[in-house]
Protein backbone atom coordinates (compact mmCIF):
# COMPACT_ATOMS: atom_id res chain seq x y z
CA UNK A 1 0.00 0.00 0.00
CA UNK A 2 1.36 3.45 -0.87
CA UNK A 3 0.18 7.34 -1.37
CA UNK A 4 1.09 9.11 -4.30
CA UNK A 5 -0.20 12.70 -4.51
CA UNK A 6 0.33 14.52 -7.83
CA UNK A 7 -2.03 17.57 -9.08
CA UNK A 8 -3.85 18.44 -12.37
CA UNK A 9 -3.71 22.21 -13.38
CA UNK A 10 -6.33 23.28 -15.67
CA UNK A 11 -6.43 27.11 -17.25
CA UNK A 12 -10.62 27.56 -17.15
CA UNK A 13 -11.90 29.90 -19.65
CA UNK A 14 -14.92 31.27 -17.89
CA UNK A 15 -18.57 29.63 -16.48
CA UNK A 16 -19.28 25.88 -17.63
CA UNK A 17 -17.97 22.27 -17.02
CA UNK A 18 -14.07 21.28 -18.12
CA UNK A 19 -14.29 17.36 -18.07
CA UNK A 20 -11.02 15.63 -16.27
CA UNK A 21 -11.69 11.92 -16.43
CA UNK A 22 -8.56 11.64 -19.04
CA UNK A 23 -6.06 13.63 -16.77
CA UNK A 24 -7.54 11.71 -13.29
CA UNK A 25 -6.95 8.01 -15.15
CA UNK A 26 -3.36 9.45 -16.30
CA UNK A 27 -2.50 10.34 -12.91
CA UNK A 28 -3.75 7.01 -11.99
CA UNK A 29 -1.60 5.10 -15.19
CA UNK A 30 1.67 7.38 -13.74
CA UNK A 31 1.32 5.81 -9.79
CA UNK A 32 1.14 2.11 -10.96
CA UNK A 33 -1.57 1.86 -8.48
CA UNK A 34 -3.53 -1.51 -9.89
CA UNK A 35 -6.42 -1.76 -6.89
CA UNK A 36 -7.20 1.45 -4.84
CA UNK A 37 -8.76 4.71 -4.78
CA UNK A 38 -8.40 7.71 -5.99
CA UNK A 39 -9.25 11.22 -4.39
CA UNK A 40 -9.69 14.18 -6.27
CA UNK A 41 -9.81 17.46 -4.35
CA UNK A 42 -10.71 20.84 -5.74
CA UNK A 43 -8.13 23.36 -3.60
CA UNK A 44 -10.67 26.43 -4.48
CA UNK A 45 -13.97 28.04 -3.62
CA UNK A 46 -14.98 29.43 -6.47
CA UNK A 47 -15.20 26.60 -8.45
CA UNK A 48 -15.84 22.44 -7.78
CA UNK A 49 -16.33 19.27 -8.55
CA UNK A 50 -19.02 17.18 -10.11
CA UNK A 51 -19.07 13.33 -11.59
CA UNK A 52 -21.40 14.14 -14.55
CA UNK A 53 -22.94 12.50 -17.82
CA UNK A 54 -20.18 12.94 -20.37
CA UNK A 55 -21.73 11.78 -23.75
CA UNK A 56 -24.00 15.08 -24.34
CA UNK A 57 -23.03 18.21 -24.63
CA UNK A 58 -26.54 19.49 -24.30
CA UNK A 59 -27.21 17.67 -20.78
CA UNK A 60 -24.22 19.61 -19.49
CA UNK A 61 -25.52 22.81 -21.11
CA UNK A 62 -28.48 22.28 -19.15
CA UNK A 63 -27.10 21.39 -15.91
CA UNK A 64 -25.05 24.80 -16.22
CA UNK A 65 -28.34 26.71 -16.79
CA UNK A 66 -29.95 25.38 -14.12
CA UNK A 67 -27.30 26.59 -11.75
CA UNK A 68 -27.52 30.34 -13.26
CA UNK A 69 -31.12 30.04 -12.49
CA UNK A 70 -31.07 28.91 -9.31
CA UNK A 71 -28.12 30.86 -7.88
CA UNK A 72 -28.68 34.11 -9.93
CA UNK A 73 -26.10 36.56 -10.22
CA UNK A 74 -28.01 39.35 -10.33
CA UNK A 75 -29.83 38.33 -6.27
CA UNK A 76 -29.21 40.89 -3.37
CA UNK A 77 -25.98 39.02 -1.89
CA UNK A 78 -24.08 40.96 0.82
CA UNK A 79 -20.87 39.63 -0.74
CA UNK A 80 -19.75 40.93 -3.83
CA UNK A 81 -16.77 42.26 -3.68
CA UNK A 82 -15.65 40.98 -6.55
CA UNK A 83 -18.65 41.21 -8.65
CA UNK A 84 -21.66 39.37 -9.43
CA UNK A 85 -20.16 36.11 -10.31
CA UNK A 86 -18.45 35.89 -7.01
CA UNK A 87 -21.01 34.99 -3.92
CA UNK A 88 -23.28 32.59 -6.49
CA UNK A 89 -19.82 30.75 -7.29
CA UNK A 90 -19.57 30.23 -3.80
CA UNK A 91 -23.19 28.84 -3.09
CA UNK A 92 -22.91 26.78 -6.47
CA UNK A 93 -19.88 25.40 -4.71
CA UNK A 94 -21.71 24.57 -1.57
CA UNK A 95 -24.24 22.78 -3.48
CA UNK A 96 -21.86 20.59 -5.50
CA UNK A 97 -18.58 18.96 -4.57
CA UNK A 98 -15.54 19.46 -3.29
CA UNK A 99 -13.87 15.98 -3.12
CA UNK A 100 -14.57 12.74 -5.29
CA UNK A 101 -13.09 9.22 -4.40
CA UNK A 102 -13.52 7.11 -7.01
CA UNK A 103 -12.53 3.57 -7.01
CA UNK A 104 -9.14 1.30 -8.88
CA UNK A 105 -9.41 -1.89 -10.36
CA UNK A 106 -7.24 -3.48 -12.57
CA UNK A 107 -5.60 0.29 -13.01
CA UNK A 108 -8.64 1.46 -14.05
CA UNK A 109 -10.91 4.19 -12.50
CA UNK A 110 -14.03 2.31 -12.29
CA UNK A 111 -16.46 5.25 -13.43
CA UNK A 112 -20.04 3.94 -15.76
CA UNK A 113 -19.93 3.91 -18.71
CA UNK A 114 -20.86 7.71 -19.46
CA UNK A 115 -19.70 8.76 -16.38
CA UNK A 116 -16.96 11.73 -16.37
CA UNK A 117 -15.39 13.82 -13.37
CA UNK A 118 -15.48 17.54 -14.55
CA UNK A 119 -14.37 20.33 -12.95
CA UNK A 120 -17.62 22.55 -12.62
CA UNK A 121 -15.85 26.48 -13.16
CA UNK A 122 -18.31 29.41 -11.49
CA UNK A 123 -16.40 32.66 -12.31
CA UNK A 124 -16.32 34.09 -15.76
CA UNK A 125 -12.67 35.02 -16.14
CA UNK A 126 -10.56 32.80 -16.91
CA UNK A 127 -8.80 31.03 -13.87
CA UNK A 128 -6.01 28.76 -12.95
CA UNK A 129 -7.18 25.74 -11.05
CA UNK A 130 -5.23 23.24 -8.71
CA UNK A 131 -6.92 19.94 -8.47
CA UNK A 132 -5.00 17.69 -6.16
CA UNK A 133 -5.18 14.15 -6.65
CA UNK A 134 -4.45 11.31 -3.94
CA UNK A 135 -4.05 7.52 -4.88
CA UNK A 136 -4.00 4.96 -2.09
CA UNK A 137 -3.41 1.42 -2.88
CA UNK A 138 -1.36 -1.36 -4.18
CA UNK B 1 -3.65 -2.58 5.11
CA UNK B 2 -5.45 -4.42 2.37
CA UNK B 3 -7.67 -3.15 -0.54
CA UNK B 4 -11.62 -4.90 -1.13
CA UNK B 5 -13.61 -4.14 -3.40
CA UNK B 6 -16.90 -5.04 -4.22
CA UNK B 7 -20.42 -4.47 -5.70
CA UNK B 8 -23.72 -4.14 -4.64
CA UNK B 9 -26.41 -4.82 -7.64
CA UNK B 10 -29.41 -3.25 -7.11
CA UNK B 11 -33.05 -3.19 -9.07
CA UNK B 12 -35.00 -0.33 -8.61
CA UNK B 13 -38.59 0.07 -9.59
CA UNK B 14 -38.95 3.81 -10.09
CA UNK B 15 -38.60 6.92 -8.32
CA UNK B 16 -37.32 7.01 -4.77
CA UNK B 17 -35.03 6.44 -1.90
CA UNK B 18 -33.71 2.77 -1.42
CA UNK B 19 -31.48 1.89 1.94
CA UNK B 20 -28.27 0.23 0.99
CA UNK B 21 -26.67 0.53 4.77
CA UNK B 22 -27.22 -3.23 6.07
CA UNK B 23 -25.52 -4.17 2.37
CA UNK B 24 -23.09 -2.02 3.24
CA UNK B 25 -22.36 -3.50 6.71
CA UNK B 26 -22.15 -6.84 5.21
CA UNK B 27 -19.44 -6.14 2.67
CA UNK B 28 -17.71 -5.04 5.12
CA UNK B 29 -18.14 -7.81 7.19
CA UNK B 30 -17.58 -10.06 4.33
CA UNK B 31 -14.09 -7.91 3.54
CA UNK B 32 -12.52 -8.80 7.37
CA UNK B 33 -11.37 -5.45 7.37
CA UNK B 34 -11.93 -3.90 11.04
CA UNK B 35 -9.93 -0.66 11.02
CA UNK B 36 -10.35 1.65 7.64
CA UNK B 37 -12.82 3.20 5.47
CA UNK B 38 -15.69 2.28 2.69
CA UNK B 39 -16.23 4.41 -0.30
CA UNK B 40 -19.34 3.94 -1.72
CA UNK B 41 -19.11 5.11 -5.20
CA UNK B 42 -22.39 4.52 -7.63
CA UNK B 43 -21.66 4.50 -10.90
CA UNK B 44 -24.10 6.07 -12.62
CA UNK B 45 -25.49 9.54 -14.10
CA UNK B 46 -29.27 9.47 -13.21
CA UNK B 47 -29.02 8.00 -10.45
CA UNK B 48 -27.04 9.30 -6.66
CA UNK B 49 -26.02 8.94 -2.91
CA UNK B 50 -26.74 10.33 -0.01
CA UNK B 51 -26.77 9.37 3.42
CA UNK B 52 -30.40 10.65 5.05
CA UNK B 53 -32.70 10.09 8.12
CA UNK B 54 -33.44 6.14 7.97
CA UNK B 55 -36.06 6.50 10.48
CA UNK B 56 -39.22 8.59 9.42
CA UNK B 57 -40.24 7.56 5.76
CA UNK B 58 -42.31 10.81 5.79
CA UNK B 59 -38.79 12.52 6.16
CA UNK B 60 -38.02 10.71 3.25
CA UNK B 61 -41.01 11.53 1.03
CA UNK B 62 -40.44 15.39 2.12
CA UNK B 63 -36.94 14.88 0.51
CA UNK B 64 -38.12 13.40 -2.50
CA UNK B 65 -40.57 16.23 -3.00
CA UNK B 66 -38.70 18.68 -2.52
CA UNK B 67 -35.95 17.47 -5.25
CA UNK B 68 -39.06 17.02 -7.81
CA UNK B 69 -40.46 20.32 -7.17
CA UNK B 70 -36.41 22.25 -7.73
CA UNK B 71 -35.94 20.59 -10.82
CA UNK B 72 -39.36 19.96 -12.28
CA UNK B 73 -39.63 17.36 -15.26
CA UNK B 74 -42.01 19.65 -16.94
CA UNK B 75 -39.11 22.57 -17.41
CA UNK B 76 -37.82 23.77 -20.50
CA UNK B 77 -35.26 21.24 -21.10
CA UNK B 78 -32.66 21.14 -24.08
CA UNK B 79 -31.81 17.46 -23.48
CA UNK B 80 -34.99 15.66 -23.85
CA UNK B 81 -33.95 12.16 -25.87
CA UNK B 82 -35.02 9.62 -23.25
CA UNK B 83 -38.07 11.62 -21.48
CA UNK B 84 -39.42 14.50 -19.35
CA UNK B 85 -37.38 12.33 -16.02
CA UNK B 86 -34.21 12.43 -18.40
CA UNK B 87 -32.52 15.64 -17.43
CA UNK B 88 -34.03 16.54 -13.94
CA UNK B 89 -32.65 12.54 -13.45
CA UNK B 90 -28.78 14.51 -14.55
CA UNK B 91 -29.44 17.46 -12.15
CA UNK B 92 -30.60 15.90 -9.30
CA UNK B 93 -27.17 13.65 -9.38
CA UNK B 94 -25.15 16.90 -9.47
CA UNK B 95 -27.19 17.88 -6.48
CA UNK B 96 -26.34 15.28 -4.41
CA UNK B 97 -23.56 12.81 -4.30
CA UNK B 98 -22.10 10.17 -6.28
CA UNK B 99 -19.46 9.26 -3.24
CA UNK B 100 -19.35 8.71 0.02
CA UNK B 101 -16.98 7.47 2.55
CA UNK B 102 -17.56 6.20 5.53
CA UNK B 103 -15.66 5.48 8.54
CA UNK B 104 -15.24 1.93 10.07
CA UNK B 105 -14.24 1.16 13.73
CA UNK B 106 -14.16 -2.54 15.31
CA UNK B 107 -15.66 -3.56 12.24
CA UNK B 108 -18.82 -1.53 12.03
CA UNK B 109 -19.62 0.86 9.73
CA UNK B 110 -19.82 4.42 11.91
CA UNK B 111 -23.20 5.79 11.24
CA UNK B 112 -25.01 8.05 13.60
CA UNK B 113 -28.44 6.58 15.42
CA UNK B 114 -30.72 6.85 12.59
CA UNK B 115 -28.42 7.85 8.91
CA UNK B 116 -28.63 5.17 6.66
CA UNK B 117 -27.11 5.38 3.11
CA UNK B 118 -29.53 5.67 0.14
CA UNK B 119 -29.30 5.20 -3.53
CA UNK B 120 -31.67 8.07 -4.84
CA UNK B 121 -32.99 6.84 -8.34
CA UNK B 122 -34.38 9.49 -10.50
CA UNK B 123 -35.79 7.84 -13.33
CA UNK B 124 -39.41 6.56 -13.74
CA UNK B 125 -38.46 3.12 -14.88
CA UNK B 126 -37.14 -0.44 -13.61
CA UNK B 127 -33.40 0.20 -13.56
CA UNK B 128 -30.51 -2.13 -13.11
CA UNK B 129 -27.89 -0.28 -10.22
CA UNK B 130 -24.05 -0.74 -10.08
CA UNK B 131 -22.60 0.52 -6.75
CA UNK B 132 -18.94 -0.17 -6.46
CA UNK B 133 -17.79 -0.56 -2.70
CA UNK B 134 -14.15 -0.08 -2.27
CA UNK B 135 -12.89 -1.06 1.43
CA UNK B 136 -9.87 0.45 2.20
CA UNK B 137 -7.99 -1.23 5.69
CA UNK B 138 -6.41 -3.76 8.16
CA UNK C 1 -0.12 2.81 6.40
CA UNK C 2 -2.41 2.84 8.86
CA UNK C 3 -5.88 3.90 10.02
CA UNK C 4 -5.75 6.39 12.77
CA UNK C 5 -9.90 7.18 14.15
CA UNK C 6 -10.39 10.35 16.10
CA UNK C 7 -13.54 12.16 17.02
CA UNK C 8 -14.39 16.20 16.79
CA UNK C 9 -17.22 17.26 19.14
CA UNK C 10 -18.41 20.21 18.41
CA UNK C 11 -21.21 22.28 20.44
CA UNK C 12 -23.75 24.06 18.12
CA UNK C 13 -25.63 27.20 19.29
CA UNK C 14 -28.46 27.31 16.87
CA UNK C 15 -28.24 27.70 12.91
CA UNK C 16 -25.01 28.54 11.03
CA UNK C 17 -21.34 27.21 9.82
CA UNK C 18 -18.75 25.97 12.13
CA UNK C 19 -15.13 26.44 10.80
CA UNK C 20 -13.32 22.82 11.81
CA UNK C 21 -10.59 23.31 9.75
CA UNK C 22 -8.17 23.75 12.52
CA UNK C 23 -9.81 20.69 14.96
CA UNK C 24 -8.85 18.47 11.83
CA UNK C 25 -5.06 19.66 11.27
CA UNK C 26 -4.51 19.18 15.24
CA UNK C 27 -6.22 15.63 14.80
CA UNK C 28 -3.79 15.33 11.62
CA UNK C 29 -1.07 16.19 13.45
CA UNK C 30 -1.47 14.08 16.56
CA UNK C 31 -1.84 11.05 14.23
CA UNK C 32 1.32 11.50 13.34
CA UNK C 33 0.98 10.49 9.46
CA UNK C 34 2.85 12.69 6.70
CA UNK C 35 1.43 11.88 3.86
CA UNK C 36 -2.27 10.24 3.39
CA UNK C 37 -6.10 11.25 3.79
CA UNK C 38 -8.19 12.64 6.11
CA UNK C 39 -12.05 11.54 6.13
CA UNK C 40 -14.22 14.00 7.75
CA UNK C 41 -17.66 12.06 8.37
CA UNK C 42 -20.42 14.06 9.80
CA UNK C 43 -22.74 11.08 12.11
CA UNK C 44 -26.01 13.57 11.96
CA UNK C 45 -28.80 13.59 9.54
CA UNK C 46 -29.80 17.61 10.62
CA UNK C 47 -26.52 19.09 9.97
CA UNK C 48 -23.62 18.45 7.50
CA UNK C 49 -20.46 19.49 6.24
CA UNK C 50 -19.41 21.69 3.83
CA UNK C 51 -15.95 23.36 2.66
CA UNK C 52 -16.11 26.65 2.38
CA UNK C 53 -14.42 30.73 2.28
CA UNK C 54 -13.40 31.35 5.01
CA UNK C 55 -11.87 34.89 5.26
CA UNK C 56 -15.23 36.73 4.44
CA UNK C 57 -17.85 36.45 7.12
CA UNK C 58 -20.20 38.21 4.92
CA UNK C 59 -20.14 34.99 2.57
CA UNK C 60 -20.91 32.77 4.92
CA UNK C 61 -23.91 34.67 5.65
CA UNK C 62 -25.01 34.71 1.94
CA UNK C 63 -24.60 30.94 2.34
CA UNK C 64 -26.77 30.47 5.33
CA UNK C 65 -29.35 32.90 3.66
CA UNK C 66 -29.45 31.19 0.39
CA UNK C 67 -30.19 28.06 2.50
CA UNK C 68 -33.14 29.57 4.52
CA UNK C 69 -34.73 30.74 1.60
CA UNK C 70 -34.36 27.55 -0.95
CA UNK C 71 -35.47 25.21 1.73
CA UNK C 72 -37.89 27.36 3.92
CA UNK C 73 -39.36 26.15 6.88
CA UNK C 74 -42.36 27.65 6.51
CA UNK C 75 -43.02 25.12 3.39
CA UNK C 76 -45.84 22.93 3.96
CA UNK C 77 -43.76 19.49 5.22
CA UNK C 78 -45.16 16.02 5.91
CA UNK C 79 -42.52 15.10 9.01
CA UNK C 80 -42.70 17.99 11.23
CA UNK C 81 -42.82 16.62 14.30
CA UNK C 82 -39.74 18.12 16.05
CA UNK C 83 -40.81 21.43 14.67
CA UNK C 84 -40.26 23.38 11.81
CA UNK C 85 -36.71 23.43 11.51
CA UNK C 86 -36.56 19.43 11.30
CA UNK C 87 -37.47 18.80 7.47
CA UNK C 88 -35.95 21.86 6.58
CA UNK C 89 -32.48 20.78 8.16
CA UNK C 90 -32.52 16.55 6.31
CA UNK C 91 -33.11 18.40 3.17
CA UNK C 92 -30.45 20.83 3.79
CA UNK C 93 -28.46 17.79 4.77
CA UNK C 94 -28.97 16.34 1.54
CA UNK C 95 -28.42 19.31 -0.68
CA UNK C 96 -24.94 19.63 1.14
CA UNK C 97 -22.35 16.72 2.35
CA UNK C 98 -21.66 14.32 4.92
CA UNK C 99 -18.06 13.06 4.01
CA UNK C 100 -15.56 15.13 2.85
CA UNK C 101 -12.02 13.45 1.75
CA UNK C 102 -8.70 15.80 2.17
CA UNK C 103 -5.50 15.00 1.02
CA UNK C 104 -2.18 15.26 3.60
CA UNK C 105 1.10 15.66 2.51
CA UNK C 106 3.90 16.96 4.46
CA UNK C 107 2.04 16.82 7.81
CA UNK C 108 -0.33 19.35 5.85
CA UNK C 109 -3.91 19.32 4.98
CA UNK C 110 -3.91 20.30 1.55
CA UNK C 111 -6.37 23.20 1.18
CA UNK C 112 -6.27 26.19 -0.10
CA UNK C 113 -5.44 29.79 1.46
CA UNK C 114 -8.91 31.21 1.82
CA UNK C 115 -10.91 27.34 2.21
CA UNK C 116 -12.03 25.74 5.16
CA UNK C 117 -14.48 22.81 6.41
CA UNK C 118 -16.99 23.68 8.09
CA UNK C 119 -20.22 21.64 9.90
CA UNK C 120 -23.13 23.51 8.88
CA UNK C 121 -26.21 23.34 11.36
CA UNK C 122 -29.57 23.51 10.46
CA UNK C 123 -31.71 23.56 13.88
CA UNK C 124 -32.23 26.26 16.29
CA UNK C 125 -31.38 24.33 19.29
CA UNK C 126 -27.74 23.92 20.74
CA UNK C 127 -26.81 20.62 19.87
CA UNK C 128 -23.85 18.48 20.56
CA UNK C 129 -22.46 17.07 17.10
CA UNK C 130 -20.20 14.56 16.42
CA UNK C 131 -17.63 14.06 13.71
CA UNK C 132 -15.62 11.39 12.84
CA UNK C 133 -12.04 11.96 11.86
CA UNK C 134 -10.43 9.17 10.10
CA UNK C 135 -6.52 9.49 8.83
CA UNK C 136 -4.95 6.74 6.75
CA UNK C 137 -1.29 7.10 5.90
CA UNK C 138 2.07 7.06 6.19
Amino acid sequence: MHVHHDKIELRTKGKGTYEITDEVQEKVNQSGVRNGTVTVFVQHTSCSLTTMENAAPAARRDVERFFDELVPEDADYEHDDEGPDDMPAHIRMVLTRSSETIPIADGRIQMGTWQGVFLFEHRRDAHSRKISVTIIGE
